[in-house]
């Protein structure tokens, strides 16, 4: 088996492929209102600043502040109402010395006006006159030009993954269009002869295809688009005009090999007839997913050199080497930043867990959150196993120079 | 201002309001290939046995157990090959004693055999025979009959938010159609005379629609679906009945109400014109949010008890608001479990924190992973400031016990 004769350890292996990479990523522009989940392709400046006028943060009087000081309880300042500020209009006055203009929360200060005493710290006296019952500093109350992003201002660095506040923040300034970063495309190829459709009736011997679509729910929730090719037979000619057809039009050709030894030497001879770089890592030292292939491979036309991958058949040896080596480039293609603190969290390992020195393990946990504490229960199960995942909440990495992890250890999960 | 003379903690407040909300949720039946993150209506139960057929786990030979009981380098088992296992075809011969069958991972064991020897065990002697070189146990390398799930066994609960590995796991089971639990649909109604459309220019005086945008990301991220009724001026009867329309045909209505006191009044007086039970909760014991108003009401027709929700208009207090009260109501409808390890983390704070006692705060955070641990960094600013949520990664709760809580100390934090 001349594949696994050197195992090279999984960040090393991600390293070297995307060192061999030539990602391209392009950009469109689409309706900030359905930016939801997507990622900046540049800086955002603020075309102008915000608020865009000094407004009243409170429901009063809008004043001068200087009129007020030292006013108490016991010593009010007398001001008189000159006028009532409109919502959404420029008020068609000024204050002058002595003088007050009622004001809603958000009303626009009127020219002359410095400050806003809140209504419960007036007093009416008749429909013309107020006391004003507190001292009110300059600028107190108010929101300044500005203040919240000035003009100029990045207010968005490219790679922001956009969130309900950053599509607020974009509204706020009037950028209903943006440019984001499209979607990388993951072309999924399932091989084997004795791989049916899900909705197909197995006969013995027959298996359903797993992978494809567990791979596609994957590659959508990390933000790419998965494009399915369907089932190939164990057959090089067919797999290789798959693989052509797919590396024209997708950045990331995956391709779930039939687990037989026979048919993972098949996907890294097509990989390898389609030229240098060809297959770059051919088995990495991690279970589950030792088999791996990683490869990039010049498309026919533009050159460009793409990512091919060879996963293990296996559905659970499948979801983890694409958690691993898919995602990782989905979010290099993206540009995408802190994206890891909704990813990975600490858990306190719940039992003993031993494994093989020289070797990075990962093992399918369930996390309780006990008191807001999250504990991490290994599932046991073999990488055959997809219902092993689908007990579990996330994956468990025990380092290759561990000779296992210790009940009570502090742990790193990375969550599905 | 009555509306303030009792302001009821949030905990309270919002399951006084869950209490008076007669939801039923509805289900739908979607292909599973499109289920990435959808709920499970109903438990799902396995139709058949997972594997179905007793497989081979390696690349090997099919044989008898006993057959190499004893055998090692020195002493080898001799056995003759009888045929070789075709990938996804049930084989049409037995073993009988002394006999073994050529396998691939995945094959189909023949009738007769009940352990697979690795390859690596094996040596070739001639065409027709091969030495087994260690012992197999029965059973061995093989993937049992049901193994991974047996048949009628539930695989998925209800209320299962499904993502990779459940999507997976039903295709192997050939479940390519599924009930999931409708989306909520919530509708948003912004008020303000001041409040103008994002793609409109601001005269002196207007500010730009954020809410409808900001919110109606939130609802989408968290499951819902968002329907925006635009804007309404500060008008009862052009509320009034935007209100009876949206309380027709979606689960929860959100007022995000103008931001003074007398828009608020407003709003309060159209949902309890609508009948009982009306206004709940006017007024939330919490910073940002105060004017908060929880209110159920009667839909026209049905007569079932739907939500509205007077959020107040800053942009900040409309978004952890709706965090606090929307999502929860979603989350509730869809039934779904054990979303919290997704959006909740444990972070160190970095600095101290005062707060008011007696009164719940939310403080906006960025969160840095430093060495893998989480680390939370306040980020200061006016309510009003809907930037200072777009420098925030989440959210920290300071209880209504304390006085503040003090740099060092672990605090939870809700992610945006």
């Amino acid at each position: 088996m001349p594949e696994f004769l050197t195992l090279v350890p999984p960040d090393q292996a991600l390293a070297l492929w995307m060192a061999n990479l030539q990602t391209l990523p392009s950009f469109e522009e689409i309706k900030t209102a359905q930016s939801l989940g997507r990622v900046t392709a540049n800086p955002v400046y603020a075309p102008h600043p915000l608020p865009p006028f000094t407004r009243s943060s409170v429901d009063g009087y809008a004043l001068i502040a200087a009129d007020t000081y030292g006013a108490s309880d016991s010593l009010p300042a007398y001001l008189q109402i000159l006028d009532e500020v409109k919502m959404g209009i420029e008020p068609d006055f000024g204050l002058l010395k002595g003088q007050a203009a009622l004001i809603h929360t958000g009303g626009m200060l009127p020219p002359g006006a410095d400050a806003v005493v809140m209504i419960e710290h007036t007093q009416s006296i008749h429909s013309g006159e107020i006391e004003v019952l507190k001292s009110v500093a300059y600028g107190e109350n108010t929101l300044r030009i500005g203040e919240d992003v000035a003009q100029g201002e990045e207010i968005i660095p490219a790679g922001v993954f956009l969130r309900s506040p950053e599509i607020g923040g974009l509204m706020a300034l009037g950028i209903t269009e943006l440019q984001v970063v499209r979607k990388p495309r993951v072309g999924i190829i399932s091989t084997g002869d004795e791989v049916i459709p899900p909705d197909a009736i197995p006969k013995s011997g027959q298996v359903r295809d797993i992978n494809s679509y567990s791979l596609s729910a994957l590659v959508e929730e990390s933000g790419g688009i998965a494009v399915r090719y369907g089932i190939v037979p164990d057959d090089e000619i067919v797999l290789q005009n798959i693989v052509v057809e797919a590396l024209e039009s997708v950045e990331i050709v995956a391709i779930t090999a039939g687990s037989s030894a026979s048919i993972r030497d098949i996907t890294s001879q097509v990989i390898n007839r389609l030229g240098a770089p060809g297959v770059l890592v051919h088995g990495v030292n991690v279970r589950p997913g030792k088999p791996t292939i990683l490869a990039a491979c010049k498309t026919p036309t533009s050159g460009i050199n793409k990512a091919i991958i060879g996963l293990p058949g296996n559905p659970v040896s499948a979801l983890v080497i694409a958690r691993l080596f898919i995602v990782p480039l989905i979010e290099k293609w993206l540009g995408v930043r802190r994206r890891e603190i909704h990813e990975r969290i600490k858990a306190r390992l719940m039992i003993n867990l031993p494994s093989q020195a020289g070797r990075e393990d990962w093992i399918p946990v369930r996390v309780n959150l006990v008191d807001g504490l999250a504990q991490a229960e290994p599932i046991f199960g073999k990488s055959n196993h997809i219902f092993s995942l689908v007990r579990a909440d996330g994956l468990l990495k025990i380092p290759a120079d561990a000779t296992g992890l210790s009940a009570g250890e502090s742990v790193d999960v990375i969550l599905f």
